[in-house]
């Protein structure tokens, strides 16, 4: 708990700056992104009526009067952060089979660390002992060609930063009922990081694509043989096989020792443990890519082969579990992504959707990865609604849920990209609810 | 060790390559950046005369052939892995006092894995529970504040990705006869990583700072009290109280819970573990800034309080421990950076300094960032050295060993941003040379 004198301050202070140089930009105390561009806050000036909080000389802390730990060859975070982790859903005995969240409520930035990434197995991940592990290119190229890890390590590299999202991420929204469950139970299957490897267009090159070539098969060296098709447009276009996730070489979970990397592509086509991609005529109807991750229609049929996720974005700071602690200016911060290039605009909302203000957005705003979004809000402590909308740079806007519904119905569970609706209580508490 | 047919396969492609559509843009096998241009290399083509490797059907694994392992909350690399390890030196009883290392020659991209970050401690990582933490603002100020986790969590934020170097990276360089050592060791005290917190201008508005202030001291909780003093100039500018590194919070090791960034100034000034902030007329002259990061002149003087460091880059791949495979086709990459602004330019010699060709600089660069560079290079198999020079957008331009020598002697160890001399021999080996 705060001491009393520092909570005055900081409602004096939050008083000030709305009655002097914020602009409101929206209903409900949404206010200007100026306050977020460089020096913005500090520019507004600070209270000069409060009463300062005591200063008083710190006390020694116990871990300033013994030496610290020393160094380690790979560092962890804190023990007090065990909170920070990854949650998951598995059926007993499916072998890792499910999903394993990020919690975003809990992260900031728009690199996503490491240990918590999300993670989409078939089942579990496999122990891959990395010198064993080949990378076949076959099918209708003229030179079949094998690769070691060895053999990759030689070929330029790039990278870039960039997001993965599960098919099924936010699916929990189509449920009649709102269910009662925070970001990472709801939207934490999607992550971001830095990438590189080799542009598959490269191998390609080395092997030769035949004339006739027009998809290519992907193939995981896990114990599901997790397998999808992709166009080889895209692969000519901007796939990787990538090797390194930020800096390091892929983490098990993500991979290792390579994967596939289709930008802005549902993230089971960024096929793991890549083990083989056969070049062929047409899409190969894999079980995986038949038995699931189709986009069922009210008319009962289904649309296949629907790649790129669409504009969406998500309200990380507040959400359910970060409960707000009385009237005042807040930071509204989210997160904002398109599998169609980058980010142009993400828009708030204080009221339930009846107005909008722009949000700032962090730069540097990359195609195809995650954009942290920022705006400032003097809530003035009454029950409400927050929403975020994302509109990418093709010009399509994020759809309502009743949007989404009317053109795709409520049975289908992938891409959902529909607004989220977090409602704010009296008491400050985040609530998942159909707005 | 690769199979014959796939050794021809290499062979015979880099010589096709750079028979055709490679230009060579400076001496002893430099080509053209459009290499690593998007498509460039597919561009080139690949060859048509060489002998396709088998790819025989791929034996089903072991790990195919049983289900994976579970999920955990959070990942780590694979067990395959751990020699990508921070190394240090640590006198014994010394509590932590020293370094550990990146190892840059393990990694590739321009983020640090979090695990991997330097650290520079002067007694030990300090445990602190982030309860109990406080943050005080006093001195010329007009409201001294004090600060939970919890007050600071409030604030709006920002993220910027920023390298953080030690003042003392590269020392080694300055050594009579060349250090038979990796870049790990002679340049392992740089890392980059994507940082998030409050904008200190934000908090010192809010402290209402008096005319007379001109500097700030920052102090840390450690055993070592770690303290030094910074221009006023520069809180206002871009200095952020970091929460967060990488998304998640601030490692211990990296100042958990909380450390000043002051982008592109030198490591030990990004006072971690931070306690306290002070305004005050002038410097205060701590031990940890007159008793050393200071810079010793030839005269025998030493300038103090030089902040920013200057431009500077490496070449990762190859470098010490990384063996070329025979003469052939390979990429040159490596980091550049300034604590001046952006990288401008990298060029590339592999004839010694004789000629200089441009590398490629993979987006996005940024301000005060590590920046990847890139540079095909087609090697005879003959004895050279290789060097890369960076330039900042002020112009500035890396100096070589000599030059820096003749400006500040060699008995000083902090700022040593020389070009870096990789010889390789006729066998591939690399070594660190003088050149």
């Amino acid at each position: 708990m705060l001491p009393d004198a520092i909570k005055r301050r900081k409602e004096s202070t939050m008083d000030e700056l709305s009655r002097t140089e914020t602009e409101q930009v929206a209903g409900n105390g949404l206010l200007h992104r100026r306050m977020f561009l460089a020096g913005g806050v500090a520019a507004m000036g600070a209270a000069t009526t409060m009463e300062p909080a005591k200063a008083a000389p710190l006390p020694v802390e116990p871990w300033m009067q013994i030496p610290g730990s020393p160094f380690v060859g790979y560092g962890q975070p804190s023990k007090y952060e065990e909170k920070v982790a990854r949650t998951w859903a598995s059926a007993p005995g499916t072998g890792g089979t499910g999903s394993a969240r990020t919690p975003h409520h809990l992260l900031t930035g728009m690199i996503t660390p490491s240990g918590l990434h999300y993670e989409r197995s078939h089942s579990g991940i496999p122990d891959i002992n990395p010198d064993a592990h080949r990378l076949v290119i076959h099918g209708l190229v003229k030179r079949p060609l094998v690769f070691t890890l060895d053999d990759l390590g030689r070929y330029p590299m790039e990278s870039r930063i960039a997001f993965l999202e599960c098919a099924g991420n936010s699916g929990a929204l189509f449920a009649k009922e709102p269910a009662q469950a925070n970001i990472q139970a709801i939207h934490g299957l999607v992550s971001c990081q830095e990438w590189t490897g080799i542009r598959l267009s490269t191998l390609l090159a080395e092997a030769g694509v035949e004339p006739q070539a027009k998809w290519i098969l992907a193939e995981g060296a896990d114990a599901a043989g997790m397998s999808r098709s992709f166009p080889l447009e895209k692969a000519m276009d901007d796939a990787v096989i990538a090797l390194y996730q930020n800096g390091e070489r892929v983490r098990p979970s993500n991979g290792y020792p390579v994967r596939l990397l289709l930008p802005g592509f549902e993230g089971n086509m960024n096929v793991k443990w890549l083990r083989r991609l056969k070049l062929t005529e047409g899409p190969t109807m894999t079980k995986d890519e038949t038995s699931k991750y189709t986009i069922l229609l009210p008319s009962g049929k289904a649309l296949q082969f629907v790649f790129p996720l669409e504009a969406k974005s998500m309200i990380t700071h507040p959400s359910p579990g970060l409960t707000l602690r009385g009237a005042g200016l807040y930071e509204i911060s989210g997160l904002a992504w398109s599998g169609y290039g980058k980010v142009a605009k993400v828009e708030v909302s204080a009221d339930g959707g009846k107005s909008w203000g722009e949000a700032a957005l962090q730069e540097p705003v990359l195609s195809k990865a995650l954009t942290r979004f920022r705006m400032a809000w003097k809530w003035d402590g009454a029950p409400t609604v927050l929403q975020s909308r994302s509109t990418d740079a093709t010009g399509y806007v994020q759809p309502t849920r009743a949007q989404l519904i009317a053109l795709r119905g409520d049975r289908g569970g992938f891409h959902n990209n529909m607004i989220q609706s977090w409602s704010v209580s009296g008491s400050g508490e985040v609530k998942n609810v159909y707005a």
